[in-house]
């Protein structure tokens, strides 16, 4: 895969560029910050949720990102709904598995997603990845693999599932993609203490997914731009709260440099 | 219409000394955001959309606003009853058709608002006000009007067809009323990569209105102050992070100073 | 009660090593800034509201609050659920009755709340404490005091009541439990031109009371660190828009010399 800094900062133009219109499913709590996130960016959010609306929104729409972080019955329905309108209209989905493993409403709920509408892009933590493996694959994932990273195995056994890049975040995020994995270093622990940063991660998926073609590389371009704007704004906080606003900032001021300077990634054919 | 510096001045000493409640149904994501814009202008926001108290949270509220930026059926049918409990009580009714125009949905919504109960202020931007015309009306109001400015026709038709006071947004704020039209040219091309301000707007007018007679005076005193403190929130930020802390910080602290510095408005009669 | 600055220091530092996950069930408009000052405090919040996994979610959680300031039927089903889940757990209940009083939708689902599931610790204003009590505890609670202050009354009377630990915040925060009422005075008058920052009390009522056996303890922990991060953070602000990002950068960065420094409180017994 062809991932580096100039590439990723050529695909940040883009986004500034053509503004693509992200149609996200999301959760009442992070709603307001990554619709802000994706403004900062340089792409358009649109948020709606009504059954009755779904084929049009995501018809002007240039991906659609699903979160289940605060379900319900109707949203759930919504997000079926708008997930078969995008397919129907080859745009990319991202699909976020909020607290899947937590509750076996969120585990069923996205894996009936994966199943009905296989997405491009799930982004979650290892625990929700791990959640949406069916045990045959989870055994194979961690048995057919000689890797010492158990998020690796987690991503191959889910890619190979379902077919999506998967995201995997964390200290390190890791991505696999049908011609291999990439490894992102950045990011900063001071982030923990945002809510919804990982949300947001999975929100600039789609900005991104709507200007690259491959998934996999798309993912990798959001959290690398999530990973050094968060640096950025980290050095200059005096806690969680400057953080999420000077995260913003460096969103809207990202610049070569910055990426040049701080991208922290290797890719693994 | 009388509209200076003076009286806007002395509309915002009116909201912080009456802390007028605002009612408002609006969407998911902007919610917290316009509750803080209330109360740092000195209004008193409560948000409420459950059909089972919408009579008696309208008897507390000295204006209602209505925002359909996330719809659902439940949230709509709140919407209507009320609106209709805001006429019966005879308070100020702002109508934000957020959306208006991108799905069917949205627009059937906003019109039927608006036939069932005439709202006295719908604020918007051109493509959304346009959508609420009627195509007899779109046609009439860009024909009958020698104006080179295609928001001044559409603001004249709706309000025509519906008796509110129409402000179109955009980088002129054009408001029109019964006997005239106001041109506003605060703001800052930085508010539109903040999520909600369009939304903010809606709500401070809705502040304006509980205090101002003319409803058309009232949306353009919210559009003067909104621009005004976006200005001066600008002048301190490094993106949009801090552009909309420091524009509830303007808010707060706005005086008379500023807005007889920073104004920019133009009455037409 | 035994409450200091180095008890309220105690449980700060213990909710930082154990990150209790508290679960809330709250209002759309809050949603993300308690979360956050959840986050900022140490705490892990959850924040769930379907029915069809109350149980689950309230079985990973330490503390449960329940703040009614946006209520609809669905809502109100899986308060309930929750409830009687987190009592088989005997894990705290925290409940804020926003806007109990001003609507009886909202009166009436309080009331029947406690009857149902009577909550460790109910944390509101005067007005909204008051209209928790039946009538007849209202005329006993203001008669049957010598207190010059109403807002121990009540208190009294509604932790008689309910038994619950009773928190009326206002310029004074005042808790009564069993063994007697502690009386808070941090904070700052800006404070409540920020929204939700009650609903953020009595979020972190939730974190505290999942380290601190007696609730009333709990509550007023919640209190004092609440007014002073509120206190430092006033200090540095320009207004409500800064005044809640220092907020978090408070919550997060607090210190024993902090509390030492700043605390007001009296005990009585």
């Amino acid at each position: 895969m062809n991932i580096t800094a100039d590439t990723i900062w050529s695909a940040v133009r883009t986004v500034r560029e053509k503004a693509p219109v992200v149609h996200s499913i999301t959760n009442y709590v992070v709603m307001n910050s990554t619709a802000n996130a994706l403004l900062a960016l340089g792409a358009s959010p649109v948020m709606a949720h009504a059954e009755e609306e779904m084929e049009e929104m995501v018809g002007i729409a240039s991906a659609l990102v699903i979160n289940i972080g605060t379900l319900s019955p109707a949203w759930v329905r919504a997000m079926f709904r708008a997930a078969e309108a995008a397919r129907k209209r080859r745009i990319p989905i991202v699909l976020d598995p909020v607290g899947a493993g937590a509750t076996s409403y969120r585990t069923r709920t996205a894996r009936e997603l994966i199943k009905a509408v296989p997405p491009d892009i799930i982004r979650g933590n290892a625990s929700e990845i791990m959640a949406l493996l069916d045990s045959n694959a989870k055994t194979k994932g961690v048995d057919s693999s000689a890797s010492s990273d158990a998020a690796v195995d987690l991503g191959r056994a889910l890619h190979a599932e379902c077919g999506a890049a998967v995201c995997i975040s964390g200290e390190t995020d890791y991505t696999i993609g049908r011609t291999g994995g990439i490894r992102g270093r950045n990011g900063h622990i001071m982030m923990t203490r945002v809510t919804g940063l990982g949300c947001t991660a999975s929100a600039l998926c789609g900005a991104f997914a709507a200007v690259t073609p491959d998934p996999a590389v798309a993912a990798a371009e959001a959290m690398a731009v999530m990973g050094i704007a968060g640096e950025i704004a980290v050095s200059g906080s005096a806690g969680p709260g400057s953080l999420q606003v000077y995260f913003l900032d460096a969103l809207y001021r990202l610049s070569a440099e910055d990426i040049e300077r701080l991208l922290k990634l290797e890719v693994e054919e």
